[in-house]
């Protein structure tokens, strides 16, 4: 077992070097999270008829709501990720910076959609960039919990089997519309809003008891 | 009841679930703190007559100086509830969330209300922002402390009524404001100033014995 | 005794209340020296000339280099004051908040200095702004340690003798070298950069043994 | 033995100033990754041709995947080095100071090298960072490690190798590329490439076992 962390495998140890992962990966979020207004705090208005330019913003608005909304989700899955598991090793390391890559990432097209939401361009880059991310969390997920790698073993199935439902519904919805992005800008994003009421029916159905 | 936190509820794992949502909280409020002077930062200045350019930043200052203030005390508020809350439920990471998508946002009417603040539009919006920041703060202890769902069952009363007080306090000053800022900006801005002082007063006379 | 930070006054309860003031003062220490490269990342360059462009960008480098360091000296301070504080009352959370504000401040002032560095005003600004700085980390040391009022009863008086002068250094430079930039900018700067080598002199003279 | 952190060497006491330190570079980290978006989201951009437009900017995204990987491996190092560190001196705060001084200057060369790449200016400013970043890291490590300073009397010796192996990496290929990118910038990034491969090689080479 290759865990590249240095000194005695104590379970003071370990968790110390799980807090730490856990931390780092907090601030990214929190931090991409946080810079994506700057857009609107940017935006270049005068004070003729302020109140028709900000109500202008409203792509900009939107797409700050969305990009928030849905880095929140990836947050609390990844919150959910590290609640179980227990232990590091080399690749988790590597997935979890694959992750924060693409959060990092994110507050551009971010921009791209919020200023040129009108061209396939900016909505494909974003539904791209969002897929992207969900892979990578996915990918982190199966690496830790297949064959009961870095969870515990005894861990609940069905708890698993509803995490990894999770895992896969932002790629399941934004994969797609790519595709529909290149022909119709607005109904890829009507695919992206509807992800989050699907959420919650995927809720429903998928979590254990207990976890609803 | 539903807490989403994956595996078992031992007291360990309930306080590094919350440890980590207060840690994300955190990073949210440090990271928005810090973006409102960039607007000061990024300020086109030249040479000739810089001291009389500085001065001529003194709005922008005063919205810094404001939002700074408002944000630390929506800090302080934070800080109070979550020294009391010990479990974490599916409603309050969502409402927590929704507490930090306000708090994210405010970069946006600071800068506007920096730039513009004469003109209605801006102190309507910053009101407004700030309503809906209070209003979810508000919210969020509602949820916890509502028959104690989340807090422990003896807790002092007074001290529950205090925190509510205090939770409703920017609200009560900062939606009527909304219709004062249509009339006269300046107002607006003095009752925004008022608040402070007016919640030094409401400290006298609600904090219980020990927490004045 | 006013500690405002609600229920039970337990050992772990105050720990953790300390913490969180702890992780939020670092965290707007981390965000504030981080955003202070911003102007360089920001400066227009163009492809002709690169080199040189660069070279030109020494000021701002400068100003970089020196707000790190002051920031980073001003940290390792705050460091030093709460690894003794042992308890949080209301006013030791509002002057580290008037602490946290003057760092966030501080990109502010360090990109004026960098792009208008040869005018008075600039260094005024940024010579004002540190010492406010210094001034209010001085206010927070003192009201924590005066009568011990939240460090432990016997705790080692040389210590705080230390601290107390080492809380001085930055208000007794930077607020001569306010008059000082009127005239000089230039002997200004040299003021602000003896700063370090006298801090280290001053640590030789007072630290008490085994802190040294 | 100085220690400079105040009151009684208790191991509660010392874990805590390690933990201020770990956290307060784990922010800085953190911020600086995350800051090297906004030369991209910052991108002048304009509805006609945006696909194009998008891609004219990989430059930009090829110098924020480079720079956010290699501060990346640098935060996987910084782990690793202070997994070990237990305990903290007055040197490791300011050696430290000096690694998070290049790491939040890195957003600079990043966006010259990104905006200006075919230009060798940009290269050797970027090599230079970098290299400095690799150097102060590299004497952090050694400060740590020599004698057994502040590690662990009795720490297996082959993974002390093995950090200070990998800790000379980056300044084994950045050094040299410094005077490769005078003559030909695309040679130079191909080294900066090629150094992520090569860290592959050489941990089979160098990991003892059980860290491969």
């Amino acid at each position: 077992m290759a865990d590249d962390l240095g000194s005695g495998d104590t379970a003071e140890s370990v968790r110390r070097a799980l807090d730490r992962v856990v931390f780092f990966s907090d601030a990214v979020f929190a931090i991409a999270i946080t810079l994506l207004v700057l857009p609107l705090a940017d935006a270049h208005l005068t004070d003729e008829n302020l109140a028709r330019q900000l109500f202008a913003l409203w792509p900009q608005v939107f797409s700050f709501l969305l990009s928030f909304v849905v880095i929140g989700l990836f947050w609390l899955s990844h919150h959910r990720i590290f609640q179980i598991v227990d232990r590091v090793d080399r690749r988790l390391l590597f997935l979890n910076l694959l992750v924060l890559l693409c959060v990092a990432f994110l507050p551009f097209p971010t921009a791209v959609l919020g200023d040129h939401g009108s061209q396939s361009a900016a909505d494909v880059l974003y539904a791209a960039s969002m897929s992207l991310l969900g892979l990578a969390s996915a990918a982190l997920w199966r690496h830790a919990s297949h064959r009961h790698r870095l969870i515990p073993a005894g861990f609940d199935p069905a708890v698993i089997r509803y995490i990894t439902i999770r895992s896969l519904l932002v790629p399941a919805t934004f994969i797609p519309s790519i595709g529909v992005a290149l022909v119709s800008p607005v109904a890829a994003k009507v695919i992206w809003v509807l992800t989050f009421p699907l959420s919650t029916v995927v809720d429903r159905w998928a979590a254990p008891p207990g976890h609803r």
